[in-house]
């Protein structure tokens, strides 16, 4: 993680800036900055000057141009949600803080073209609720969906639990404006299906964790929203069988199977101690679980009849070892926070190192098997816990410390035990980077799994829409 | 369309591009080449020193390479079934044409990934068999998929008959094999579903018209093959009655809504004219005639119910004027062959003036009474025949002659019609090229409907990429 070597604005210079967006919407005083300046895992405390909260497009590229026209670095952020360190200043005091929390309309909500138009500030929640209210569905869907802003969702192209059926984020934009760095405003915010009427940029922002661009709104894809639903927990014996029980049901359902989610059965046994409340969904305790979830258009009975097909499809099969079907809305909530807490539950039980890989559905149990017997060699008696969205490719392979070690001894062995896992997952075709991004955190991995052509490219792309290389430095290449 | 003003390569120079591919892969001869020189229409027909078809993506990169040094303009070529003129060399005789025709292997189908490698001079059909070999679909689909490529299909961003459901071609590609025009070989051949890594650059290449790179290979995703499916034809009032069933058929079918096509009850007149063996599906003759598919992973019964289930909920809402739904396999094919050769049967009432553009969903109806009020003020007694992808808002807005006028007369009011009616969906945030791009034919349109922002960035992403200028130069910017 290298620190910027910039020197820190000048107070004249910091008075051209916080005229631009106005006294009452400059931060300065300790305190107030503290939440722009701190990320929420405790993982990164930056310096900053002072936090810019502009309330409009106009006024973002009026800050963007002075920044290139001085060559200040400039840090976007949203919600502050970040796990990459992309978000928060570096030590350097130099970097100044563009919060894009202010940009907070809604613009449009257009049901009969399934669209809406949303500025960067805007929390996914609201977007959510927004859609719900026209009868629709905004599919993504995170843990952090009450305070991350949907700029930041863009820009990071969050994942969630919604990809399978829907998509990552960037697959959920028609079309964005955005802020360049040289504070030219890109207004593409066009809300069509098809259009091949020249480069289509968005690529460029999307993702690229404000390093391009500032997106400063968006036009948002909407769903129908599904009528009925149904959540089965099912036991299997193993990640073979889990990826065969998937393509099963994806034959049956198609995008109506809405979630494909796993986790080993040590990690409901956290869950069963640590979460209150928590009961087994299969007293049989199979060794994996699994969260089936379909989502359709019709009635509660056609939900219930598609899990039941890919049930009956999965036992004729030999692949399912038990199961059980939500039998009611209570019961579908329960089997859900079984799953959202699997995170949480990680921490009672000791240090854990973590991973944000994906890996081509086939390699899936392949992978698991070679990091848990790596991981294991590495340290002995550690805990491999790989769950989630399995139906993506996307497992956090996250792994628990020895019962009864020293947990400062097993954190200290994180970078050696993440290259072991990062290997094994770049081998097979991965990402170290499936749905958390690079940031600052492993902008110095990237070398390692990107050729240095693509590398190469990246710089190009840098260099030509940040000649000045003042938008979040340091962060990604 | 301007033509370039390079100086054809000396022959010196000729042989050293011969030599990369070897003679028996150089096309010289004119009625060898001609194929490769004119459009299938006859709109273009261009000249070119030599064809050269590459047997590698190493060969491409060493032709690349060869052209950038000696700034020599290269034209890249699938099976020559574009409609905007991108793929035929200009009259200069300066281009080179580059067909990928033999890079045509299928590297890989991996059903358990639901995914499939293909290099790009692969025909769209032997993608759509290898797919349906492996119990799986590939959903792009386009009237010339018996001789179009893959690598044409991703480059100008195809969409066809299967974006509803599935999205456009670019949204079929999880990773890229590209040669740059410097010919470095970036090897983005990932089969990720989730994969934030650094920069995700396909974007750059897809939908880009081999101007900023040449496409070689692709993972394409795979999806669930269709168990059962079933087709109707709904007459309806008017388009806005279109749009509202549309709504209705999301809200039950989600994306097993796989087709929703309009076309008015002039172009069924047409068919059953000059199409031999049409039927009317509809013998009361409503005003618009809508095709309907659904698609499920279950059983003909659950793919009827559902149907029903939208003809009721349509029947309800006062918005179905008439329906049938296809009784056999063989009713299902009739109404598909009518949908089909609406393009066709144009040609049989004279001449006819075509738009590609797209609007947002909400602005279909409008746009559709303004532009036909227009286009009857510009040339008195013409007939609009707006037909297409209704569900995408891409309107073939084709208007045909007035009833015993003469053709020439017409079609010399073709840039003027063009004007008026893309004026109307730029005026309502539509695009000018929906889905057949822009290469030469529309390129002197583009600074028309993009801001000077976008066209420069434009500019600076061609400079960066291609510094000599030698991909496919004219093309798009």
């Amino acid at each position: 993680m290298t620190e910027s070597t910039r020197t820190p604005p000048s107070p004249a210079l910091l008075e051209r800036f916080a005229a631009i967006v106005g006294p009452r919407h400059v931060v300065t005083e300790p305190d107030a900055m503290r939440p722009y300046l701190v990320e929420w895992r405790d993982l990164y405390e930056g310096v900053s000057p002072m936090v810019l909260r502009p309330g409009s497009t106009a006024e973002v590229a009026a800050i963007l141009a002075l920044a290139s026209e001085t060559g200040t670095a400039v840090v976007p952020q949203g919600g502050n949600t970040g796990l990459v360190g992309a978000q928060v200043p570096d030590r350097s005091g130099a970097e100044i803080v563009l919060s894009l929390g202010r940009l907070d309309r809604i613009r449009a909500v257009d049901p009969a073209s399934d669209t809406l138009v949303a500025e960067a500030g805007v929390v996914l929640e609201r977007v959510q609720a927004a859609a719900e209210a026209a009868d629709r569905l905004f599919p993504l869907s995170l843990g952090s969906q009450g305070s991350c802003t949907i700029g930041g969702n863009l820009s990071t192209n969050a994942g969630g639990t919604g990809v399978l059926a829907y998509g990552n984020a960037k697959d959920l934009v028609l079309g964005l404006e955005v802020v360049l760095p040289t504070g030219e405003v890109l207004d593409g915010l066009r809300a069509l299906r098809k259009d091949n009427a020249g480069y289509d940029m968005k690529g460029l922002f999307l993702g690229t964790e404000g390093t391009l661009g500032v997106i400063t709104a968006a036009v948002l894809k909407l769903f129908a929203k599904p009528k009925a639903q149904e959540v089965a927990v099912v036991g299997v014996e193993a990640p073979e069988a889990a990826l065969s029980l998937l393509a099963l049901a994806k034959g049956r359902a198609g995008t109506q199977l809405t979630a494909f989610e796993a986790m080993p059965r040590m990690l409901v046994d956290f869950a069963l101690r640590h979460l209150p409340g928590t009961r087994d969904p299969l007293p049989s305790a199979p060794p994996w679980y699994l969260l089936v979830e379909v989502s359709v258009g019709t009635t509660d009975a056609e939900a219930r009849a598609l899990m039941e097909t890919i049930l009956e499809d999965g036992l004729t099969a030999g692949l399912v070892l038990d199961a059980t079907i939500a039998g009611s809305l209570a019961q579908a909530r329960d089997f859900w926070r079984l799953r959202h807490g699997l995170s949480e539950v990680q921490k009672y039980e000791g240090g854990s190192i973590k991973h944000d890989v994906s890996v081509p559905l086939a390699a899936v149990p392949a992978f698991i098997a070679e990091a848990e017997a790596a991981v294991g060699a590495l340290v002995p008696g550690c805990r491999p816990v790989p769950f989630g969205h399995l139906g993506d490719g996307n497992i956090h392979f996250n792994v628990s410390q020895p019962v009864g070690g020293d947990k400062a001894a097993f954190l200290a062995r994180w970078d050696e035990m993440n290259a072991v896992v990062h290997g094994i997952a770049t081998r097979m075709g991965g990402s170290i980077a499936a749905e958390h991004g690079v940031g600052r955190l492993k902008r110095d991995l990237l070398p390692g799994v990107r050729s240095p052509v693509e590398i190469a490219l990246m710089r190009r792309l840098k260099a030509t829409l940040d000649p000045a290389g003042i938008l979040n430095p340091g962060r990604v290449i």
